[in-house]
């Protein structure tokens, strides 16, 4: 889809939604509607007008990329003024805001800055339901950058060694990453060794590496906008047959998920799916998160695989399956691939990837 | 200050305001007040009690980390019902939400569920001030985080040349900045090769360094939680007279902005010697961004040092300077340090680092 026919669909859910205007403020969204990475931006759709507001800092980087239906204006910090002024040029009278993706005390001073202009009306997931299912384009983007984030992996088992800290690991990431064409990690690497590995979501480290251990590698990489998220287990010196059982559980509670997808299931059956084969051998309260989440602009997007989640799962969605068991204070294995549901079931995008 | 001291200030804060509790939001200001970096958590102060609001990924993590004087809650994604538990059992009645750090969306959420057991009051900046004047302990992380990105932009000189791309600069200092202890950058780092650096806040590319060009990189580096932020240009070839007189002019308004700063003046009086200075020599306009900003917990963070912000500057802040002038098209200089306010003046952070 092209930024037009996006902007388009947002303009038939704005009439929907009786609003003659709409603020966009989360760069994923603005980045989803101008097919441009937005940063410190905001997009007002307003009576065929699409204006692409931004500061002195990035006003002829916008200008050089955006396509022509977009004007750009230069507000700088004074966001309200500025939209203040655009609503009496457009006789703007209902200004929809993206109300979970401003500040409580932004919202405040725009309903107050634009008192006896425009109505401020509070919106939510107007542009996210949209950005769920995925174009062959956009798809082709996330498998790139899996591809890149899969040679990773493979590049830096080599390096994992005792002696080496985490974060040497991780910096041997990012520059092969950036070498490969990714524009950055998608989120701070993961480098999780030894003990470390039973934190869910540890924090990379000085630690390091000693002979015997497992480190949990969890990783992406940003291209052209779109991310990819996998993890992956290395194990160093001989594997203790208490790791060796825990990881062919969660191996086969992910295989058990990724089985179970198919357009028209929902996300929580998915997610009870490998939670109760995980239970059924006795496992069940080290699982202790969900069991997947979209990617696509966003590192973690809708639809979300948890048992509170109840979304259908539809053709074009790309998300991860990441099951995990954690022994406190002892170890933590967690494997995570993306997928791309197809017409039948699902394509595992990191499939050459071994586990 | 240790946890409990920096504490004790926000409950004399709470006093003044007239609030039982407060729940802070914003990741900086927990890091702040728990001295640990928090992740996807909340802090409750409330009547002496220190609850730390984190779901099951990082609880065991934040158990082992964090001071006695916290305890911890598991909320998950229920935090209004974890809220309205804990204003009952603790018999909250005004609780101060930080109105910047929250959506408009929770933070309605969170008034609405908190109906009849207690009343939501926004508050602003309660606890940011105490994080403009940094201790002898956080200067000494800067210093290190500073010290780290001086030895990458060292290092990195060797490394640039005609056909590297701008991204894969960046991924050899990613590399370099990891293995010299840094928990990563503090930003994307920007590599801006020829026109590019035009760009105030170009985001590095594919593309490839020419011969002749001038190269502009922006980065820093985080140590414990603090960060840093440094910016140099690099020369490839023989420089073109209209380069040299710009770099020469930016150089110079730093001198001038950077002697002008003793604690009692003002962050609009600096701003303004280097504003008026580079207007003198005719380029006015094409400083197009404000000075300086705040650096510590957060990579912007006040005082900022522009023409709007009269903030009196004091003893232990530190902040940016950063003067530019920018070509539309052609090229772009700037030239950013890191200073701390001392008694007299000021001490330029990577004052070791030729320019």
């Amino acid at each position: 889809m092209s930024a037009r026919q996006r902007i388009n669909k947002i303009y038939s859910q704005m009439k929907k939604q009786a609003i003659d205007s709409l603020l966009i403020s989360l760069p994923a969204n603005i980045a989803y509607l101008t097919t441009y990475p937005s940063r410190d931006s905001w997009l007002l759709l307003a009576k065929g007008k699409n204006i692409y507001i931004t500061d002195s800092r990035y006003a002829a980087e916008a200008k050089n990329s955006l396509s022509r239906i977009f004007s750009i204006r230069q507000a700088g910090a004074a966001l309200t003024e500025t939209l203040a002024s655009l609503a009496k040029e457009l006789g703007i009278k209902k200004l929809g805001i993206e109300q979970k993706h401003i500040s409580a005390y932004a919202y405040q001073k725009m309903a107050c800055g634009l008192t006896g202009i425009a109505e401020v009306i509070p919106v939510i997931d107007i542009v996210e339901p949209l950005r769920e299912i995925k174009s062959p384009q956009e798809i082709e983007k996330i498998k790139k950058a899996t591809r890149i984030a899969s040679a990773a992996l493979r590049f830096i088992k080599r390096h994992i060694a005792a002696g080496a800290k985490e974060i040497e690991i991780a910096g041997e990431i990012e520059r092969f990453i950036r070498h490969k064409g990714a524009e950055g990690p998608s989120f701070d690497i993961i480098v999780a060794s030894g003990p470390n590995s039973s934190y869910p979501h540890h924090k990379t480290s000085h630690r390091k590496i000693a002979k015997n251990d497992l480190v949990l590698i969890d990783m992406g990489v940003e291209y052209c906008g779109y991310k990819s998220d996998l993890t992956r287990v290395f194990f160093l010196g001989k594997i203790n047959p208490l790791v060796r059982k825990v990881y062919d559980i969660v191996a086969e509670a992910q295989k058990v998920a990724i089985k179970s997808i198919k357009p028209g299931i929902m996300t929580n059956e998915v997610d009870m799916a490998a939670r109760q084969y995980i239970a059924g051998k006795g496992y069940g309260g080290l699982f202790s998160h969900s069991l997947g989440h979209g990617v696509g602009l966003e590192i973690h997007e809708s639809p979300r695989l948890s048992p509170r989640e109840n979304r259908r799962i539809r053709k074009g969605m790309v998300f991860t399956i990441e099951p995990a068991i954690y022994i406190p204070g002892e170890f933590g294995i967690r494997i995570e691939d993306m997928v791309v549901v197809t017409q039948k079931g699902v394509k595992v995008l990191s499939g050459s990837l071994n586990k």
